[in-house]
């Protein structure tokens, strides 16, 4: 859905040319909104995510017939230093646990009517320990990049994007540090449910791991291949192509986050076709979301990962599109406006 | 589904003694959580919430085939002082809209695969304006009572309840002040949107109704008859019903949450079979929740009241007991636990 990019340069083009929300079909929602059987604003946050679904997909009246959740795995080197409490192999267990539709995003997808299709990359070659090197060199990074790209499908309605990856909170914590300043203790937490000794561990990683990698950290695509991993970089692939190809999206929680916020730095407004389908537990992800001017649409201590929140949203965006659809209005219903 | 009252004295002791929770149910869900594919705890309050079905639907496997919206629907002698920007005749308008399945609750209820009831009290004869005189007699009252304690039915898996009635955040306001304290300010809110001269006459009717009324507030039932209304009424009395079927139950909004609050005042824990399905943009509903105990599902600066709310809420529930369900152990998915 992108064109192709050979260099780290021109995908910071497509990056920087983005296609904007069409500001018509959300004004036709918001104008029948005006005339439904309500008091004006009432439906709150579902009003507004009537016309951002509409605004995204061309339409004066949304629809999600076609809602996907796509979740990308891959594994990381920096594993090695103990920064979780589960060991790596759990990546490509939880990957078919997925497949024998056993994980919790297998049944909340269900709930969401919405097709599932998990992407591994690479597990079997993790990326590097990015304490001792870039996590990925530039044709990794790029390939992966362009396998999440890859996953837009023409005439999605609305996608939702998720990972797995067991050692990517660090990951995620590092690209945060990188990005938004501030010491590794302030974007690390405890990610699967790591004890003490192993969040100090992190910390010691993260910090190792900017300090290694100052020089490049200037550019947010530099950061990404540095500090993040396959999944996170084919996270930022889907969410780049998605908004190329005006697919309105929702992202999960800490590290969708983090790996679709060097988007945000390269372009403002570059996220505006996503919406922030939750707040996870993860310590750090509250102020990142607010650091990307995100709202969360749920707020439930989830921290689970694999697109849950993001998949558990997709109702109240079903409510919403339902609402603005089914209603009648004042003069339909015989419903007297206000005195 | 409870035994007939024929006083206040009556339904006051059945507001005592209640019947509790299933802790046997609930552990075992909690045990099973703990084996199922996830970092123990990551599904945050859907974990909780399906302990909370488990323990009040008596089922170790919590489920959801019978979900329920009943919304009831009054008016007040009060809207005669100018307290909403709506003629009280949209209250029955609005019955009719749903009927006719042209409200948004019609399209929440849908979506949450919940059958919709509406019941309408006396629309014809309004409560007495409550600065005048207590806004039900006591038969009257508890007849009110009794109508919403009727509405349950043996086999409910869960039972969602709202509201609809022109002038019933005047009368929630007034409620919540007389349990809760604080003048009336504290408490009046906009309710569908009236203006700053609207919400002055709201406050002052309130004040003028608290002093009316100050020799019964000491009763919290009699608070709800001296202050409340026709719907509100039964929504306490269906509330309690469900807590004497051990139904689990979802409250819509401020209206909701005041009209229960009686239940509340009498019997420490007498909400322990409800929760909270959002927080409302009506400015006091944050801080009656929070004198409640009850902490929202969601938050999405929903006003609409009609139960819609808590229809939002159910696909969450579902999920929760999909989750709990449909996921695999760790044993069976050959996923490693923590090392």
């Amino acid at each position: 859905m992108i064109p192709g990019f050979e260099t780290i340069d021109d995908l910071r083009r497509l990056c920087e040319r983005l296609p904007e929300f069409d500001r018509t079909a959300a004004a036709a929602v918001a104008a029948r909104q005006a005339t439904l059987t309500k008091p004006p604003g009432s439906l709150g946050r579902l009003e507004e995510l009537a016309a951002w679904l509409a605004g995204w997909q061309r339409r004066h009246m949304p629809r999600l017939e076609r809602v996907e959740v796509v979740v990308f795995a891959g594994n990381h080197g920096v594993t090695v230093h103990g920064v979780s409490p589960y060991p790596a192999s759990v990546t490509a267990q939880m990957v078919a646990n997925f497949a024998a539709g056993g994980a919790a995003i297998n049944q909340l997808a269900a709930i969401a009517d919405a097709e599932l299709r998990v992407v591994p990359l690479h597990l079997d070659t993790p990326t590097a320990d990015f304490i001792e090197a870039p996590a990925m060199d530039e044709p990794g990074f790029l390939a992966a990049v362009r396998i999440g790209a890859d996953q837009i499908r023409p005439g999605t309605d609305l996608l939702c994007l998720g990972e797995m990856g067991i050692g990517n909170t660090t990951a995620a914590a590092a690209i945060a540090a990188a990005l938004y300043g501030g010491d590794a203790g302030r974007w690390v937490g405890r990610g699967t449910g790591i004890d003490d000794d192993g969040l100090r561990r992190k910390q010691r990683a993260v910090k190792a791991a900017l300090a290694r990698h100052r020089a490049a950290l200037g550019d947010p695509l530099q950061v990404a291949r540095c500090l993040g991993g396959f999944e996170l970089a084919a996270l930022l692939g889907a969410t780049l192509a998605a908004r190329h190809a005006r697919v309105p999206l929702l992202l999960d929680g800490f590290v969708c986050s983090a790996a679709v916020a060097p988007l945000a730095q390269l372009r403002a407004g570059a996220l505006d076709h996503a919406r922030l389908a939750h707040v996870s537990a993860e310590a750090a992800h509250r102020q990142l979301a607010r650091a990307l001017g995100l709202a969360p649409l749920l707020d439930l201590g989830m921290r689970l990962g694999e697109a849950s929140g993001a998949a558990l949203a997709v109702p109240l965006l079903r409510a919403a599109v339902a609402c603005h659809a089914g209603m009648a209005s004042f003069g339909e219903a015989g419903v007297s406006g206000q005195t």
